[in-house]
């Protein structure tokens, strides 16, 4: 199967290459770059030389619907939504790293992201593509809103026992930190490396992007209206995020007893891994991977429930996911060319 | 005025070093130090050579009694305590930057300590050091439970709503993050560099030692028994606490009303800053200094009140706030020997 | 085919794992610890869970001849020559990631290792394993002795201009640095997180263990006998390693040219990349990777050659190159397995 | 006395002000900023909240000379040059921390900074300000040129042994490492968190400014004309510079020797400190200083001289030189201001 990334030159771009460069029915035609077109790949990112060899291209619709049958965006958000209608009526098929077909409700988007909302119509189109709860609708798919990276980490380790109603849906509090790499590779003073080295800070409280995104699939899921507090975080490191999440359980559950409904929901699910009691992940055990990996401490004496998931922002919280969605669209088994162990140390 | 250091080959005693050399009433007498007892500090830490030219000592109550008025503890948790009642017998001052005179309940320092309690009569003589709370007190103690490194952060981020009865006392969630130098200097895989770098850990969930410590000194100034859940996590970083906390307000609060609350609360009190609305501290904004740095976020759309306080963890989360301690039991100006801007970048 | 790995617990062992993880030919029936027998490897090294299966064994000999092919020992000094001898005898291949049968001359063995040395008659039989320099022989070895993660870089950087006789062989001065991972998993002040972070140190100047390795290697390829100067520092990073080489031009000869030469005589040789004029390797572009990448600087100036080559320390400097060598002694294409991209960012 | 900092949003000005802040004979007046007059300095730097009270203000000379009796220079390259003619002409002392009037050859500056030289009169008046070296001269002078950060650890490093004529001069090579804030404040992708976090550069091989810098003084020193190879790496971390020296010894010298000979050579300079044999300095070890620590390695194998040189980059190799010649020039202690020891861990 062809296909083509748009966002040649971000992290987003470089990771769907480093896994499809090893997925063996995939190649990729032709990566796009509007700011970079004529040059090659490996002149912006040294080291793909000798490995990938494109010359990156202008987005042309026409073109790139007869080159090929599945579209990447790896682009910052108000760019997928203007493209993908097109191609999509031209049947090709996308995948949206961004948050332009995520929220069904536009007035959110606005609120949030500053913008025009996608056309309504295609958002009905898109599916939300959380692999491990969406899986049956992503079969069907046209349009892949891939989901965004804390809503990945926070979602499934919220789902299950909401899902069970086994907490209180409007008790949860969502305390995030990410390494670096999920503010991309656009300049700013706020990640130069001698500001954010030896730092650690919290970021955009109370009005982060991701925000209604975990508010609607967690609603979704729970069937009710949730509201969350999420606290956005930043961590001296590169790669990996980490969801601390706090909810009050309704009754009184032992860690043992929500390890096993972990294990039980995740058990088709080959990249969700559930620790066992005692034991919390980190986000270095993930790292380079397509792992989710979640701990739970159910903490008798105040009531609360803990649950820690990682993943690495890049791959299961982008690009990794992103693959993921498409084997499941093309009916291959799920993990083809994501079988990367973690990198460690 | 001289004085001793007990631990000398800790992360505790060389941060005191580094100020007392700065500071102008003091002199280091004597730097003791079971393991290393006949070693020049030098010689164990290669950055005061030329500067300090101690020979480290082993323990010896008697003579130590006769050649300094204050001694500092920079020692594990169960060494103080076997020293410190001999030495306030002989009239001797002493700041204990261990854990071993903080808690009132002796049930809970068997519990979390693990270990048998100091005498109760020496713990009734103990000021739990948070300079800017327990000032009067302080001034007149001859033992300073010096306040843990989160602790320190937490109580001072919460004590001004929760005395002004704003908030509701059972809500509350501190998710902690740390530097390694936390740590200490004891090797361990946990914080091994190839494992600690690149990385981000949840640890000790519901079972760290500075829960009750924060619950004592919180229930006290809320007038009520008070439980929270504190989760730490540790970040690759060398120095830096952050809190981040999540209350319920009673009322609906603006950020502006809070903040202006704040500033009141510890306008006599040098070395906590408020920030302006819209701002939070990152903890690189207090490296290598005594501040406390708060921030506030009151939410208006889910009630929650979100506080945010950074320490240096070695500073004022240890000794930087003993100095100021020993500055206030000695009538000198709060900040003696502690005017050290933060390092930045 | 079937392999074991020795040494279980070392960061040699998790790396070889991840690239055999996804090796079509191979199969890891055993890993060997003798510290932690009994215990499953994902015990002790988490992001290993749900994906290796496999309880580490006490080394056997006898069982071990019977049940592999092949066997790597990703172990210290002076544990594979123990081994090694009798495994050959019956048969079993082996690949020492150790410096056990490196140095042909017994006497710099007792001299830089401090111990005996492996019996002359196995030391004889063993092949250096440097793939893309000794493929031939590599091809026949009952042993390959796996270079050093300096030698490797260092090595590849020199051998075309020495070879060549473009440079002085006696002027050779080699800075290296490598990242932290180098120094194994077992713990060492050294390499505490908070001693090692923000901080860059030289180590062991004038007596590493590699110089002898790196002169034997460049003597064998120049024809003559060399000594070269060799620095080793440690940057805060967990991997990668970088020589700076410098090296008398016995000719006025233009970067271009030179970089024709090395392109040249690495053309067959898919893990070796020469980078343009102007262009410089960063570690972080073989992140992960067997890459090694190569910089030319001809400074006219002065008439020096400025060589740098950089490597990932545990893949082409340890268990990437241990795999090309088993590729290539098991006359597979040399690419087998080891097809990942480095991470970047 | 009262002093000026232009320069006010760069790297170079808030370590002037951490250190000045401690001074006891020194008020800053002003602090300039093109880019930021009129904007608080407290918010451009947080950690300054409370601390310091100024409001940056545009560059006007003749206001300037009527305010203050010394400014510092922190500006990039090509800026001082327009203002110290002006400033010295009204009796106003200058310290620039660029290069504009560090060489003597105009052509040099052409050649390595890409534009015109300073008017040569100033140049002639301008005093190289390496404080241990030039003391007499920076006494009586009106323009200090600065040192840059390596040629600071560099010169200090190789004089001893220059003016003594124990190596051959034409041998010198120096292969150099900085921190990341020796780039500044300005943005770019080279310095950006992601990029630079994880890897390690080498960088502006054969072309660096300093170049013609550190040859210029060495020459001076040796009275003959002098050489380098010099290469530039970048580590990430903050702050800390190593040179690391290699030179041909011209007789057989011992490292006990040489450490004699440097001790002596700096006797009576505090700031310059001297490692014992088998120690060599970490840049951890002076990490936000004004220390120069030294560390040497005969080999007599090859007969190289190795000499390791490290300073806080920003320290030494800037802002704190800086003051230390402020206080020759006013004829205070060299150390006034300045007795902040290393920050360690």
């Amino acid at each position: 199967m062809n296909v083509a990334i748009v966002g040649g030159t971000g992290y987003g771009a470089v990771e769907l290459l480093r896994f499809l460069h090893n997925h063996p029915y995939v190649e990729v035609k032709k990566v796009i770059s509007h700011s970079n077109s004529g040059t090659k790949l490996a002149e912006v990112y040294p080291h793909l030389v000798n490995v990938v060899d494109i010359e990156m291209a202008e987005l042309d619709v026409h073109t790139l619907a007869e080159e090929v049958d599945l579209v990447f965006f790896a682009t910052p958000s108000n760019v997928s939504k203007r493209y993908i209608p097109d191609l999509v009526d031209k049947g090709v098929r996308c995948i949206d790293l961004s948050g332009d077909f995520r929220l069904r409700d536009g007035k959110k988007y606005v609120e949030y992201y500053g913008e025009e909302m996608a056309p309504q119509s295609y958002i009905d189109k898109a599916v939300y593509g959380l692999s491990e709860i969406n899986k049956e609708a992503i079969k069907q798919a046209m349009i892949i809103a891939n989901p965004g990276c804390y809503p990945t980490a926070t979602t499934l380790g919220l789902i299950p026992v909401l899902e069970k109603g086994l907490v209180n849906p409007n008790s949860i509090i969502v305390d995030a930190k990410t390494g670096v790499s999920g503010a991309g590779r656009k300049l700013s003073l706020n990640v130069h490396f001698s500001e954010m080295n030896e730092n650690f800070k919290a970021y955009k409280v109370g009005v982060h992007k991701h925000i209604p995104e975990i508010e609607q699939m967690l609603s979704e899921r729970a069937e009710q209206a949730i509201q969350v507090i999420f606290t956005p975080h930043i961590v001296p490191m590169t790669r990996g995020i980490m969801s601390t999440m706090y909810v009050d359980m309704k009754d009184v559950y032992s860690t043992e007893e929500l390890i096993q409904l972990y294990q039980e929901y995740y058990q088709t699910h080959p990249f969700v891994r559930i620790r066992k009691e005692g034991a919390l992940p980190a986000t270095k055990e993930v790292y380079g991977s397509n792992y989710c990996d979640i701990g739970l401490y159910a903490d008798e004496r105040t009531g609360k429930l803990i649950i820690v998931s990682v993943i690495d922002n890049l791959v299961k919280g982008a690009s990794g996911q992103a693959i993921q969605n498409m084997n499941i669209m093309c009916g291959w088994e799920e993990t083809t060319g994501l079988h990367q162990l973690p990198i460690y140390p």
